[in-house]
């Protein structure tokens, strides 16, 4: 089932992916598989429903016998009930009868409808007229008739959703196959960095980024292994990496904003025994440079160090490959909200940009007002009070004030 | 902040939920707290960044020196480097100097502005010419420019974005006070209902709603308490609620979706200790019955048993509230996308309706159309092939065929 919730396919961006696949296969119990994805199409191994059930209240009865009541009632023979819970196949259904039931009830044999309680009329303790005919099948779920045995019930690639979980416990399925999480490493750069619990020395400042990815990981449905705060030092990096990715599918390298740094990374990157470096570098504001290199089928991202690119390097390069990893589309996958541009917004021609917005409501049921928050990109205010992120293609000059536009939300 | 996926606030069962309120606050470490609601304010200790700082890679200088550019280059002299990481006050820069720095790096004192390194050109290993003049401030964050030593940072209300979780780390806040998670009892009710991993006996069927509205919860950020299958019975069903009361904040009754049953819920109900029902009933297709009580700030629900009606009614009814309780507005809360109506859908005038579609992709960027599964409401398939749920209003006749249309996506 594809997620029809992104409508801005990186398709450029993508391309890069193909060298990536998604991660094996495991079994979890339904009660750990919500968000997961079926990596082998389920089949039912029963009937569902297995007898064929009432959807009403009311009466089992053989549809012919009711037919006389277009013209006048049809008076039948109260012949029992089918208590909720207990078999309908036990009794069996004479001509001019009729036999109580109730929603989800199991059907006597040789009854092939229901008439609902509200279209009878009780003549005696045993005796009832039916006041409109019905026809065969009707108010009458068929045995099978939601599943027939073997059939395949979800598809590979399908996200488990509540009510399919609750479809699998209904079939008595107790577990699903479905593709394993990605692990991903975080590994922070910057000899600057101390811990979030430290008291920053002069020049130093606390690390953001392990948090915010930390959390972007885990809304994305990946296993965060964060790994803390590494010297700008090759040799150093070049352990740290290697040692990350034994354990992770995925390696966030955040701190490569300046040029000296992007270079540091890539180097590293490429010193990776069996790496392959895929994209040195991407244009696109804010979220630039993202390198992406390759160990096998694991990946290596190098991100952006300001607060603000590295968010923004994650939703639109990250995230979709850790949907692809498991076992998604590697779309953007957020959702989306259409608005108004609030104030002309500017743009650079010739390069994806990702402006982050505000959006105010307005009254009537009308799109919310987007209106830019950009500001210096070292700053975390304007991330904390944006609501999401505006794209502009890379041959849009300005967005005109009233234009209405789609943002996708942060997560 | 405002959650703007919903574009459907359902206004008439807002007016019942005037009676409950949020529920406590609890610390939590930022760890735990994705998602979670902001109970109180949360204020900086202390300013951000704490010294102006550099947002290039580039030269520190007083920008007075660099006017002399704008008709020739400006030469200054290097006076040494803000290594990262190191204080860039213990530097002080004299006229006619410039100090290298780096991205994120500490401004010397007496420096006001950092011109990029592109914009300067190496005449000496201790000599550099700056090529354009830079205005004081330009490419530098001032001290406490994010933030201010006591300011707001987030509101009550806020929902914790992973970007908000990396600026708590980024002023050493490493924990929140948030609004507790609504603990939900769920209660399936049915003499013919068998746990899961049981082979249902003849006119019996496995319990579907208990794995589903688990799933439900725990997706709209709350604690389920699943608490089994509970027979038709008044007095075994009063018991098993006021039980389930004693730890729960809501309390989910499924199985309400005959005549009988539904009375008997309103009932037990009504029986409990305290209670008091607001709601005996609810018009709207799926998802009725619905049946609302209180015992003072803990809420109890009625809700069908057919899986798809408890489904909507969960989406519809209780999932507002367990966002009430969490922190945020009572709204649906769920994502939305544009459809276009793929084949015309009637509607009974008089009742709100939610109709059950399937999402086909258009190519172009065209919306999705948008086209009903809806089935008998005791199938489970049709629940499952559906991407969403389509509103239509009470007063609507019939969603015509190429109608553009909001759907709300299924969680």
């Amino acid at each position: 089932m594809d997620d029809f919730r992104t409508q801005f396919p990186p398709a450029e961006f993508m391309a890069w992916f193909t060298a990536f696949t998604p991660l094996t296969a495991e079994t979890v119990p339904l009660a750990q598989a919500r968000g997961r994805v079926v990596a082998e199409p389920l089949t039912s191994r029963e009937a569902l429903p297995r007898c064929p059930r009432s959807l009403m209240d009311g009466y089992a009865v053989r549809a012919a016998d009711t037919l006389a009541c277009s013209g006048a009632e049809a008076v039948l023979t109260v012949a029992g009930e089918v208590a909720t819970g207990t078999s309908g196949q036990a009794h069996t259904l004479r001509p001019g009868q009729a036999i109580r039931i109730w929603t989800g009830g199991e059907l006597p044999q040789a009854a092939d409808a229901v008439v609902r309680a509200e279209h009878t009329r009780a003549l005696d303790r045993d005796i009832v007229a039916v006041l409109r005919p019905v026809a065969p099948h009707e108010n009458v779920v068929q045995a099978g008739e939601d599943y027939t045995p073997g059939a395949i019930i979800l598809q590979a690639g399908h996200r488990l959703r509540p009510q399919d979980l609750g479809m699998l416990a209904g079939l008595g399925i107790a577990s699903a196959q479905v593709y394993r999480q990605p692990r991903v490493a975080i590994v922070s750069t910057g000899n600057e960095l101390v811990a979030p619990d430290q008291t920053p020395p002069p020049g130093a400042i606390r690390n953001i980024n392990s948090t915010t990815l930390t959390a972007l990981v885990e809304e994305a449905g990946g296993l965060a292994l964060p790994r803390g705060i590494c010297p700008d030092n090759f040799d150093l990096l070049l352990t740290r990496c290697t040692e990350a990715l034994r354990e992770a599918d995925l390696l966030l390298l955040t701190g490569g904003s300046s040029l000296g740094r992007h270079d540091c990374t890539r180097q590293v990157f490429a010193a990776v025994a069996g790496s392959e470096i895929l994209v040195p570098g991407v244009s696109v504001r804010l979220g630039k440079p993202a390198i992406l290199a390759r160990q096998g089928n694991k990946a290596l991202f190098g991100l952006p160090g300001h607060a603000a690119s590295a968010l923004v390097g994650f939703l639109r390069f990250v995230r979709p490959l850790i949907r692809l990893y498991s076992g998604l589309e590697a779309t953007l996958g957020l959702p989306t909200i259409r608005a108004i541009i609030g104030r002309p917004i500017p743009s650079t021609p010739g390069r994806e940009e990702y402006v982050r917005v505000r959006l105010t409501p307005q009254p009537g049921g009308a799109p919310p007002l987007a209106v830019p928050v950009s500001g210096k990109s070292g700053l975390l205010g304007p991330l904390v009070q944006a609501h999401g992120l505006l794209p502009i293609g890379p041959d849009a000059e300005e967005l005109p004030e009233g234009a209405e536009v789609t943002v996708l939300l942060f997560p």
